[in-house]
């Protein structure tokens, strides 16, 4: 895919439809913006009137209610209209097909599409066609990307480590059917993180999954040597009926994180998870609540860089090439 | 049906329930009033004071992601609070009756009802049994009205073609069961058209239809002569089990607008369609799609004059008599 | 259940989830404070910037359409953001627990939880485990309290009786699973009604329900002699099958409110119902919609009563204790 549809004829981004292509000064704005959005959600007053006017539009063809939350409240802070369509009982499902849906709402004078979708390439699709005032953003397609997890997940890092270069990361879990592991491997490695480091059975990795820029282990015991950051990744228990999995039981005892296998991270290791999380599955309760565990200040910090992300993309828009 | 309902003491509109009734001035006003609102949409901030601090419910016991929209975002960049009910989930399906409902959300304080029903004079129904601070906008009953639709596809016959008094405009399908047809024939006629003629089959005519104030026409080939404005109508796919229709592939030979049949019209004749389109049903995708298609700019058109018609409506609500 | 948790250190309303433990004086606050907001709700802006940037979110795990539609409007027209989660579809579907549900929400630094739940104590629970800036308001738990609902009541009742030592309310109907009976009772012992007297049958009636602090009838004829206030509860049709109740025909005949049977009260009783009505069950329609019904009224008063519940709760927040 063209990932240069993303930026305008200035270099300035435009759509946000995957990390693949944007350069770590990119993604340091991003994060450098999202700074200032997260004190300002703490206050009493939580709006600022950055998108007066502006009308956004959620597209979610997959259900996904955390993330649907935080762009609503995202937008709604900026001060936008937001509109979040059912697109089960939507024209969509009157046989009309996703372009015309897309092209009567750009007809609307809509400004912004938040598009979540089960097939790869969705967004970026959407991006491609729609008018050239519009920006697409990507809030998880197929087993593609999830770009804006990803960069919630680095804002968290960042506020926490400080330095990517000096940082050995760990993603754990069904890298295979991961959109989010994706993104969070091309962020880490743009941004310059000391290593990445996968670790899965066998069959949870993508072939020649060392392309990606990462390291592999196949234990959770080797593998969490030396490790700053875990990136815990949710199980998907419709994936447990493909045989591609042993039994939950069998997994957690391999690769659920337990306060024991814990401690072969790094004392300081902090714990992540996109949420929300399967207790006892990939994550002992005492691991997701303790005091390593920053789960849920990634949700917080999702709101301010989502909010961070809308508003750069909106305001270049008069720039677009 | 008492259409003097539609205006207060004044003669001014205060529900929008049907065309039939209005005056030729009145229908003037409303497509003034929606000029001022579309040029106001392209802009950077969509949004006017006008009807802040009121209370808009859409009562859409009928699905329509289009329409519903359209009167969500009209209302929004009006600054009025848009509540859209679910009505499947709401207590008419605990038993309690229209009209119950429609008290309750009267003494919530509420200012206007946006109705869309499967039967043919619910809106009027509620217009009639509504406190008289209340406004009610007919967004489609059964097979009886669609006025915001007739007055969006006026505004954009006006804005290409000027003059009414010139023009002829077939109008193309399932006359029989179409509301939107209905409003169109009586907007026409009361904005002076030349000639408004209907082209379907035999079946799909109610008895009588001149009386209606047009002329007939079996045949696409005949009846695109002289043609200046082609209005396609939406092909209800669940008629063609009714036998009140040939196949699918049968109608589009006969009565589908392909780049051929459209030669037939005048050269500037434009093509309309109320959307969502059946593509290769009715309309042939490179009409759809084409140069003399104005189907998108009607969309865009909707949202102006349903501002125009629910700013007018609750304007005059002071001075209902 | 330790009802202190209403109150912050300073005895000022934090959450409102029970009647039980509430003071006379702060209930009276209540209704004090709710009668600005009860002008307000009728004029042409009905919004007051009072909780402008604050973000409700409405949890509704069981459907009520008017309660929903009330806060919801309560919340816009003080001006927070409200966002009503639709929980059928939510994370909780895909096995989150209900807290971690909570921890999400929070974690976007929301403000307020509005809580509907078949579980008695749910909202109590969530009182507890939230974080220390959150209000919870209980739209609703199980058969234990609905306490807004309560206080509406009790405004319509002052708005038309001013003096409550001076009252004798009846409450007649299905004492034994109504938690807005539970609620009322105890408020209208709070603000010291002279009887609140419950008219049911026995199968409808909690044992030793005189511990309540109210008065015992199983007839209407006797039950109503000397009434000022007559509360009707919502006849739950899904128990008429556990044969708890004779048929549908048969209750009406004991304990539906008639003309006739309303004759038995005073003179000026009024007629309250909390909704949706079902005409002919538990009440007729010519006193439904009688002079002597306040029913609307009270769907009126619901919002003035709720702004007033939300905007406490939320002011009071910096003096947590």
């Amino acid at each position: 895919m063209d990932d240069n549809i993303q930026l305008n004829a200035q270099g300035q981004l435009k759509h946000f439809l995957t990390i693949e292509g944007l350069s770590r000064a990119l993604l340091t704005e991003i994060l450098d913006t999202a700074e200032s959005f997260a004190g300002m959600t703490e206050q009493r007053v939580k709006k600022v009137p950055l998108l007066r006017g502006k009308t956004i539009v959620n597209l979610f063809f997959e259900n996904s209610t955390r993330t649907k939350t935080t762009f609503e409240l995202a937008g709604t802070r900026l001060s936008a209209d937001v509109l979040s369509m059912n697109i089960a009982t939507s024209a969509t499902a009157k046989g009309e097909s996703l372009l015309d849906t897309i092209r009567n709402l750009e007809a609307m004078f809509v400004d912004m599409f938040v598009v979540r979708h089960a097939i790869s390439g969705a967004a970026h699709f959407i991006a491609q066609h729609a008018a050239p005032h519009i920006s697409v953003i990507n809030a998880g397609d197929g087993q593609h990307a999830h770009p804006t997890q990803a960069m919630l997940d680095m804002f968290t890092i960042r506020q926490l480590k400080h330095d990517f270069t000096q940082l050995r990361v760990a993603i754990i879990g069904d890298i295979l059917h991961s959109r989010v592991a994706r993104s969070q491997i091309q962020a880490l490695n743009t941004l310059g993180a000391a290593e990445v480091r996968v670790i899965a059975p066998k069959t949870l990795l993508p072939a020649e999954v060392e392309s990606l820029g990462v390291t592999v282990s196949h234990s959770l015991g080797q593998g969490l040597r030396d490790i700053d950051v875990i990136i815990m990744l949710r199980l998907q228990k419709e994936r447990m009926t493909t045989a591609l999995l042993p039994s939950e039981s069998e997994y957690f005892k391999c690769f659920g994180l337990t306060p024991e296998k814990l401690k072969l991270a790094k004392p300081d290791a902090i714990v992540m998870h996109p949420g929300p999380i399967n207790r006892g599955v990939e994550i002992d309760s005492k691991v997701a609540d303790g005091p390593q565990s920053v789960i849920l200040r990634q949700v917080s910090n999702g709101v301010a860089v989502r909010m961070a992300i809308m508003s750069m993309a909106m305001q270049k828009q008069g720039a677009q090439g």
